[in-house]
């Protein structure tokens, strides 16, 4: 597809702010986004599929990844961030949640979840990791002139 | 839209790696990325429009902006992720590159990008910053039979 990123008056967008209850609402409702971490002092990001219970977010991982050893295993400060962009019309929304990653240790909470969320990448993906929002915020694009 | 989390062994995806080339031109054929960073040592992300020429990732921003202030004026290191996902298919590509982001002096240079790209979001704008890639990885979900 030939995209244009040129300028049209016509889609010109300002962003309108989420609140808390709104953007957890919002994450929830699709299967997929992006947990931000460091790595060696590097910004890292992978895209991951997700579920959100009991307001906190909850992924897969297994033993051997760069999220299990570098996040899980210190109970780092994580980003998440989830959106649904229109890329043609220029709407949608982004949320971000920063919180703590934990590795999920009680065998009983770690089979409860694993029986209502399965990683799409084939594998061992014997860990479950849950992510505890201290920050949440999001923001919804809407035509400027609304 | 109820998204279904659990198994269905139909849709058991492997992950294939991608070539650094390939990878830059995925990420130049979307017109939406996620800047990645880190603010107050904390991992923060910021969904952007961009554009790729001359090898190098083109994103627009203004001077009162975290994006700004915390990244362009310090050269720091992002990360910028790109994706195609198909969330029904479970199908579909990331791309992440790793690099430095550079505010864009050149008065010249920065008229010709901004004649390139154009914002989504009203607003001044007036600042240009390119990311010059170190690392580049990207890589394919596959069908885990294929």
């Amino acid at each position: 597809m030939q995209y244009d990123r040129r300028f049209d008056g016509m889609n010109c967008r300002k962003l309108k702010e989420l609140s808390a209850a709104d953007s957890l609402r919002r994450l929830a409702s699709v299967p997929l986004g992006r947990v931000v971490f460091t790595r060696h002092a590097l910004p890292a990001v992978r895209p991951v599929n997700h579920l959100v219970t009991d307001g906190q977010i909850v992924i897969r991982s297994s033993t051997g990844t760069i999220l299990s050893a570098e996040v899980a295993a210190f109970e780092a400060v994580v980003a998440f961030e989830a959106d649904e962009l229109d890329v043609e019309e220029r709407l949608g929304w982004s949320v971000v949640v920063t919180g703590f990653a934990q590795l999920v240790t009680d065998p009983d909470e770690a089979t409860r979840l694993k029986s209502m969320i399965q990683p799409w990448v084939m594998g061992e993906m014997d860990q479950v990791i849950r992510i505890r929002p201290e920050i949440i915020t999001g923001y919804e694009l809407v035509p400027a002139a609304g």
